[in-house]
């Protein structure tokens, strides 16, 4: 392994707000360095098919406060073969690339890992995601603005489902993880959040029901993690059925949550990452995840960031609880 | 009829933001010329169970900014028979109510011109709808908050159709007009808008699609207007099934397009129509609506406001049609 | 004067949300009818110096929800002279450019009127502008989406003046205009708004006081319009020496008034004005401003639209008057 | 000191987003643990001259997403004095308060600790204040979202600085702390900040004029933190003088930075906190703020607290110089 003259940069998986900004810090504090900066579009697709374009500061320049990624991104099946990945590793010898920094989610740092193993190559991981999924870092990029995002919607929500008198069952996003559920669901003063680590209680809705006839409110708010089986739709159809004196709506929320301007504290984080890639990456670092824990920045190992279990703190399911009485 | 003292306000139907403004207007004009007034809870069916409250000033302080209704609102099944409808006039009777002014859309001002005219009361109406349907009026309260809130929710999935490079049929709220559809597509730089006036043309989709592949962008939104079988999940399987090359999602904006903090628009249309509200039963009229045209306040017969063919202005199709090239 | 191949396009005067989605439908309707648009820089001066770019429909590819102006903007000094406008002309002959569209406020106009006789040449102007100061137009591009961001801004303003219940004096822009602080006023439940037009009454501080003390509210807020002499200090001045029980404060809400993204009225607005522009040069129309009117496109004579008594409706005087109780 | 029954409430100083949050988690999760609550008004004033009222869980329904203090809020002088902090006591002996939870900044939790000391009462704290200058807890109630707020507002006036090509200096609050004026001006990609903690560098004008003049950018945006000598007013008057060249604007936030709905951050943090204070009156705590380290609620003695050495992270001045290049 030389001397490192030239990072590329993607992002990769599902877009989250603040990708631009650390697309934008890891370009300039690269520069301002001294290294050579390359933008590969498409994720790993775009590694695989040599979509690879030289960044200088203008490139990223009025991108801070943009939604989405101008990298484009995307989930590659062809980078989970080995053949996809060696194509991969071609492109980067041909570009001249000499590490790699990966913006994404579980999925994307977990190629980013077995990659980095299979060629020994430089890897550092930006945690990018909306879901807050991933281990060693305090939130990640785009985890704050989704938040804000669905209480505005909910905050929405609730002006209809009090002046019709209504049960919404809001369904959000979250993948595996019930992060965005459960702290959104305290944020927004909703009566009760439906998660999926909450396995230990057979039925939450049951649970939630009892409490909420009881308090006699007229309106309420579920807020619902999304699920094949068991998302939104399943938990209404499930209240008419059981308690039919009850007027149940539902609102899934979708795509919207993941665009839009980046918060204050995406954008932070995405530049303090950002920059903490470039300064890792010339101390000797690799294959880590720079995270933000406790207000400073932090090099997390891949295979802590990406373990499954990253708790949700059930101190928090006390918290609604108490609140929404 | 003898001389108006004490005047009624309720609204009804679904809520739309700058009904509580409206509120505040009626209360305040109201008061400062020397009426009672008083608020009806729940629309029509409060008004039919005696749900009536003597309104001051303070009741309606801090509300200008609140989306919904403090006065909840509902769609009264039992106002639409003449059984109900005569418990209402004997609420308003022993309440001593001498007009009534009703906050609502197309359905609910129906229902006021029909109860006025079966009991000779002196109804005034407000156009309070997201839906802009009501003649005689250049916009109803509401309609321009949920522009934005459609405008601001599709700017968000744009970011992640351009990320991820795919179509997006995001479905708007309408009923059988297709303002909001064919207005947000044009606000939001939509590619095309499918909306329910566009009759003649058979295959709104066919006709985009064409269009769109000729121009060869890689992403783009399409607006639809709900609709029981030709909403966004309709167009999306023709295009999943017909050109299986896009990569198709489908986002339906539903409640969370009724509620939020009203704009300033329409904190001043409430506010206007509110005064003018008063202005009216001062001058002895009944029986109409009041509207905003041209910067003016006016007075529409009901008859005139809910007839149904508000018409969609059809030159705003062209002008979709060349700025998405 | 020969058939019109080449079409210029520039924003001029202080900056206006909306003017970029007028550039964006300028030039997509005009390249959609066969013209060429070139874009010019940094408005009169640009034309000066010959700052002009030829402008394809990728030039304004994602502009319409952008503040702000991607062609720059100024007030030029050097274009109020006969030999600055000679040199523009040239600018014009060289670039082949036969008509040019103007967007911009009052000052602008003015000039794009005054050059068009001078020279002959066809000028079609938009109404870009945050202070709605021209006439013959229902609204002029950028004002609702100013009312909206001071409204946005008063409320806030308010949760801090009701917390420590003071009075506050919130300084708005509009030039010699005010509409702006009269109707964000009414849209910001303000309780008085002081305007350049309310010239009848000497003392509109002084009325206000009285009834601001008669009601015994212990926390409001006053709008005032900019002025060089008697701004919001000025007023906060005059109570804190003549009321020296109150808790006074000022806020002049300056610069951040002006950018933001365009509110969807603005852009449909700027969309249907620049979509409109382009027809009027279709039709032989010059020296136009284009506007809407009752929701119909319209053609005004410049000297019309500049001319310097479009009037404040009165009547909203009443309004606030009522609804401040 | 007997058994703790009932505990009263209120917030103190400058009003902060989420004080009203952290008032509902008080009252809520107090009743709940089966403690009586009281609200006080006015801040120490109002416990002075006992402004005190029984809250009940719907007292507090309906404020998460409010801005400023439903319980009001005042700098107190006469609780500076002995005379002034006896009459409180007096109050809280009649009104049988057990334990006081008082939600304020630094100035607030100073008298806290005082009051504390001299009665040996029972006094929790939590910090609501934007300016975060409390030592122990990642961030105050109200920090983040008068970052998003300042962030939002240097969007807008960034377009207008594009657009002009001005430099505009940009004056936030913060106090004698710049944790506001560094991070927002990273959040905000503005080209530099002047902040009160880096005394160091004599001249911070200066480097940044250098930089920014060798960068040759036309427009850009300074951050000055509020300074009674050295505000936005002060540096631009600076540049005017010695750099003649350039156009130069000044905007003053002001209050508008107080206000509006919490962010999702800040409405958690005011709930968690707020349980966290009944729980550590329950566990015998006594003269502790609570705050949030690391994503977990922890006691923080008062005097660790109003420390007036929370350091701002020096890296961050490099972060903001590396992406500003």
């Amino acid at each position: 392994m030389g001397k490192i003259k030239t990072i590329g940069v993607l992002t990769s998986g599902g877009d989250a707000p603040g990708m631009n900004a650390a697309i934008r810090a890891v370009t300039r504090a690269g520069i301002c360095n001294g290294f050579n900066i390359k933008g590969i579009y498409r994720g790993f697709d775009g590694l695989i098919n040599d979509e690879v374009k030289p960044f200088t500061t203008e490139n990223v320049s009025g991108i801070i406060m943009q939604g989405g990624t101008i990298l484009k991104t995307a989930r590659s099946k062809e980078f989970m073969t080995p053949e996809g990945r060696q194509k991969a590793y071609e492109t980067l010898v041909k570009e001249e690339i000499d590490a790699l920094v990966v913006i994404g989610g579980n999925g994307s740092l977990t190629g980013a890992r077995d990659f980095a193993s299979e060629f020994d190559f430089c890897c550092i991981g930006l945690p990018g995601t909306i879901d807050n999924d991933l281990y060693g870092t305090d939130s990640t990029i785009g985890y704050d603005t989704t938040m804000n995002t669905i209480v505005e919607c909910v905050d929405r929500i609730r002006d209809t489902a009090q002046s019709h008198e209504r049960i919404f069952f809001v369904e959000v996003m979250g993948r595996d993880a019930g992060f965005l559920a459960q702290n959104s669901a305290i944020a927004s003063g909703a009566e009760a959040a439906i998660i999926p680590e909450d396995s230990t209680d057979v039925d939450q809705l049951a649970r939630f029901m009892e409490r909420g006839i009881r308090k006699s409110k007229k309106s309420c708010i579920v807020i619902v993690s999304e699920s094949p089986k068991c998302g939104a739709l399943y938990y209404a159809e499930r209240v008419r059925n059981e308690f039919p004196n009850y007027d149940v709506r539902v609102s899934i929320l979708g795509h919207l949550q993941r665009g839009g301007r980046p918060s204050a504290h995406d954008r932070i984080l995405a530049s303090r990452t950002g920059v903490g890639a470039i300064e890792a990456i010339m101390q000797g670092q690799r294959n880590v995840m720079i995270g933000v824990r406790n207000n400073e920045v932090v090099y997390v190992p891949f295979s802590d960031a990406i373990r499954t279990d990253k708790p949700l703190d059930m101190k928090l399911i006390k918290v609604l609880d108490e609140l929404s009485i």
